[in-house]
């Protein structure tokens, strides 16, 4: 008798062994033609592996992101064929599934590919595909493996076997192809209907630049020809989108080889994007309560070494500032709580003044290497939009609850209305990994799942995923072309307190250590402008966007009608500029149109006679000839309905 | 025949040698009587020196800073007659004057000095100046310089003149007193008529830390009893109205070990006050046609290498940022300039565009020894108000104004009444001390000029005063204390367009040099805001002040009225707040006072009934019992006394 345990708690009980997939039948023959991969026992397995003993089997779907992961695992057996036989005697190494897709790195010899190459690629390994060959796992020991490779003269892979264990070697075969694999596979290549092979790179040996330079094809595939299609349509829309070529066409932010890499420069307009976000959350935060502060973005080595910060990024990032007095040392800050430690320190606290919310647009800077520099996503100063809330452990469950209401009217006023959390709680079962006592993260933990009950959150709990020094909840936002992006953290924090001896007076006159809270709702402004403008494709919501009007003016003779127009705009704090430049007014609304500015206000003899203005829609949409008080309340109307009083 | 030239370039000729002292009663015997000090051929003499050749005489009264210098160096040797008769034995060794005053180091051997022991040295200092004694000059021989002092044992004195050469010693003799000495005294002791010693500190000799700590004796000393009086009165008031003694006071900044020295941390009522300054500024600069831009607090040491600021900052200032990368190097920004020149060349420019105008408040980074910091003045980090203008040579002109316009707005709305101008151009006859062609500098101090006697500045004009890089103009404001201070800077520049190769394209289709201004009201609004302080006490412009009003409830059953109250004044964007303690009226009154809130709002039984506020101003003022709205008028119609619309 084997007992196998389904993820929903359920146990089947069998006689004899019995592989996955016939667990998958005795469930439902429906569910069986779509299980594509499985785990047992928390292992990745094949479909066709047979169960001997008890245990946990999750059997997955393409729907499964595990699913997905063997799919791709295996497409990339499929590619490793094709490339064998379109460019006989090309060595592979590695190849494995990525978040999206797959690759396969190979040494071409003395071919090359390029995306010419790719149809035919993509026909090859269909032809594979439709042959329907299933994968088969079998073990090799070291000597027969080394002996298959040295024979394929295949230093790559006779480098990986010499560092593996023997009796630990298994080969995959499938058609007339063998690979080194450690398994994972969907029953049989049949499965995959739709290839693409979407790029090639350069990639060295192991990532080590001294070793030799190998060529790395990408590529993606899936169950049906739609899919792909329909990947394929996001990825040109995400193209399109890419805040990096928005950035620059709508002159929101640049970067300069000379300042470096990764430090982004501001243009007017993004900066008047950006403070407008800022002051907006600025409005809500002292209605919230909060207080700003002002902190520098430098501190003494020492602070940093109290924070613990010094411990997680002192050898990895930027090194610390020395001065011509050797004793002193600086570190540019790689986050801003330490300097709000020493704020709340600088005076003697009673439980009366608690919470005391201390926030800061504060500027932090850490490096990374510059090949992980990507747009305002990954940069190497940042400014995070960052608050810590110090207060009574019994505060805990209010002080969440205001957060979340903020963290939603931020989403709300920005169009990101997708969105789900996660609540990260202690390992119960390994205590000893966490600081602060038992009894307040239980209140904590109570405090922040009661939060996410009260405000109705689609949430998850996830055991053992908090921080050691606290538990969090994170937002995770879906944009519009459905990517999923960590926005706004709310997290916990018992250790710094701890830290900078950080205490109130109790209202029994002894001290006690008070909680901390850091949060921040954008997270960083770069990486959040980077999202949203990938999000809005560049059309911000009308109370953001850096321009919300532009005038058209028919001649050069209605400049002055113009200015008229411009100036009572100006009155009802609409911002708009003229565009008065000698062209048609074909090319000015193609300009517009690219400027993404939400609305054309067209003026010639007519407007000016009736006093007038012609109104036209960022896509097209005519409002025709209104006044321009009718104009201000369409405008006003229209931001009032994203934008709410918090 | 001698001929001497008066500062007023007349010339006078004399037929015998003659003394500087005869020169002044050759002008006026009224005159002469004040004369306490001159210059000849730009060398310091005394009065009583004997002029044998053509040269030119300057001739200084109390009133001039070279004459207040002659009167506290003279006055350092009647403090070390004093001190040597009062403890026989002591080691004198240098008695400058200083900005204030002057000081006297000296080794005390055995004795020693406290605030107790200043009364019977004042005393015993005006005895001797009472005694009318002459300053001599007299050389003497290297030889005979050194048996002198190594008869009295001085060693420092013995090290200073090993130091002279044979030939250039001098001593100076009065009464029965005599010190090694340069010159530059006035006539007699006599002329010291008000004495009083300020304090004593440690101070190494030498300034070497390794070498002998000796005692410095500060002291001050006028021509007459009623100005001492008036210096002192001061020094009382500016102690009261100290900026850190008020910062502290007031909650608006604080300093902490661990964050570092001179990094002032921005409390949350500083940062509202310093947020308000800035917005403020930005508004007009809005409407003055600036953008705002935002840039790192780092730049690449390469960035600094073309901007010429690694030369002039880089061994004195933090040393640079290494990185986990070993070619990649980094400096805190010691000027915003570099990144702003990058993103001016971040895209071409036609003239039609210009002028640029890029503001950012931007932070930057300068060491300071630990001893020159102080308070806000002297800081390590500070953020200044800086904008740079990118012109045409032509726009100089009009560029200018527009800066001056919104340099006396600022003034103005912080009650900044009295102020010069100081316009500092080329030396003429040093053209090579210059870059930039001369047409330009030529066309570039006219434009300043103009702009200061077409905005009816009262200034001066400084020879020889401009950097290497442009002619400038700045602003001296004067306190409520009567002190000096530099506020507001205009500079042109001609090297950084160089430097980063900045340019646009003419009318003529060709590419020219943009001219460059750097502008700065405030300057740094760490020192903006310290000055302010200073100057107003703490008593901050209406429109300014962290707090406005602040609603003091006679017993905690009127809190629900003091929040209704409180509504009302927030709806009309009046800054207030609660003091529902549970203290007696005086006590609530008096940290009010101490707060320097202008508004008190008492609430009670009466006011409630009436639904009535009655109001008292800071210092006293009783504005009887009004209602909300006509005390909103009170304060709106304040506010717009000093704070215009730009």
């Amino acid at each position: 008798m084997i007992n196998i345990t389904l993820p929903d708690g359920s146990v089947r009980s069998y006689e004899n062994e019995i592989t996955a997939k016939d667990v998958a039948k005795d469930i439902s023959e429906g569910f069986a033609r779509n299980v594509i991969s499985a785990k047992f026992n928390d292992k990745v397995i094949e479909t066709a592996t047979t169960l001997t003993e008890d245990g946990s089997l999750i059997l997955y779907t393409w729907r499964d992101n595990d699913g997905k992961k063997a799919f791709w695992h295996s497409s990339s057996h499929i590619l490793a064929q094709a490339l064998e036989e379109l460019y006989p005697g090309v060595k592979l190494t590695i190849g494995p599934a990525i978040e999206n897709g797959f690759y396969y790195d190979v040494d071409l010899g003395e071919y090359t590919i390029s995306d010419k190459d790719f149809k035919s690629i993509e026909a090859k390994m269909l032809e594979i595909a439709r042959g329907k060959h299933d994968f088969k796992m079998k073990s090799v020991s070291k000597a027969d493996a080394l002996s298959f490779y040295k024979n394929q003269v295949n230093e790559y892979k006779v480098e990986l076997i010499e560092n593996l264990e023997d009796g630990d070697i298994t080969f995959c075969d499938h058609s007339t192809f063998t690979d080194l694999c450690r398994g994972g596979h969907i029953p049989n290549t049949g499965i995959v209907k739709a290839v693409k092979v979407l790029s090639v790179a350069g990639a060295y040996w192991r990532g080590d630049e001294n070793k030799k330079q190998l060529t790395r094809v990408y590529g993606i595939s899936f169950p049906k020809q739609k899919d792909l299609k329909e990947y394929l349509e996001l990825l040109e829309e995400a193209k399109k989108r890419d805040h990096r070529k928005l950035g620059k066409q709508l002159e929101l932010f640049t970067f300069s080889q000379k300042v470096g890499q990764g430090l982004p420069l501001w243009l007017p307009k993004g900066t008047s994007l950006r403070n407008r976000l800022e002051d907006f959350l600025k409005k809500a935060q002292q209605k919230a309560g909060y207080e700003m502060v002002i902190t520098p973005h430098i501190g003494q080595k020492e602070l940093y070494i109290t924070s613990g910060h010094y411990a997680k990024y002192g050898e990895d990032s930027f090194q610390p500032i020395k001065t011509p007095k050797l004793d002193e040392e600086f570190l540019l800050k790689p986050m801003n709580c330490p300097h709000h430690c020493e704020i709340y320190n600088s005076k003697p606290w009673s439980y009366k003044e608690l919470p005391k919310r201390y926030a800061e647009f504060g500027t932090v800077y850490r490096y990374e290497q510059s090949g992980e520099l990507h747009g305002l996503t990954r940069v190497r100063g940042f400014t995070q939009d960052d608050a810590h809330i110090f207060c009574t452990p019994d505060q805990l469950d209010a002080e969440f609850k205001k957060v979340i209401d903020l963290v939603l009217y931020v989403f709300g006023s920005l169009g990101f209305d997708n969105f789900t959390a996660q609540v990260s709680v202690r390992d119960l079962e390994n205590p000893e990994k966490y600081i602060g006592a038992p009894e307040n993260w239980e209140k904590a933990e109570q405090a922040i799942i009661n939060a996410a009950k009260d405000k109705s959150l689609d949430f998850v709990i996830e055991s053992g995923e908090a921080a050691f020094y606290g538990p969090k909840l994170d937002f995770m936002v879906k944009d519009a072309l459905g990517r999923q992006w960590q926005l706004g953290t709310i997290q916990v924090d018992y250790n710094l307190p701890e830290r900078f001896e950080l205490s109130y007076k109790g209202s029994d006159n002894e001290l006690h250590r008070p909680v901390m809270i850091h949060r921040a709702p954008f997270g960083s402004m770069e990486r959040f402008i980077a999202i949203l403008l990938e999000h809005t494709a560049g059309n911000f919501p009308l109370w953001l966007i850096p321009e919300q009007v532009i005038i058209l003016t028919i001649s050069e003779k209605y400049e002055k009608y113009a200015e008229k127009v411009l100036n009572l705009l100006e009155n009802n704090e609409i911002r708009a500029h003229v565009d008065n430049r000698n062209e048609t007014m074909g090319k000015k609304i193609r300009d517009a149109e690219l400027n993404k500015i939400p609305f054309m206000i067209i003026v010639g003899e007519n407007e000016e006679k009736e006093n007038r203005i012609s109104v036209r829609r960022h896509g097209g949409e005519d409002l025709g000839m209104i006044s321009v008080v009718d104009f201000s309340e369409i405008v006003e109307n229209e931001i009032s309905k994203t934008l709410k009083q918090f």
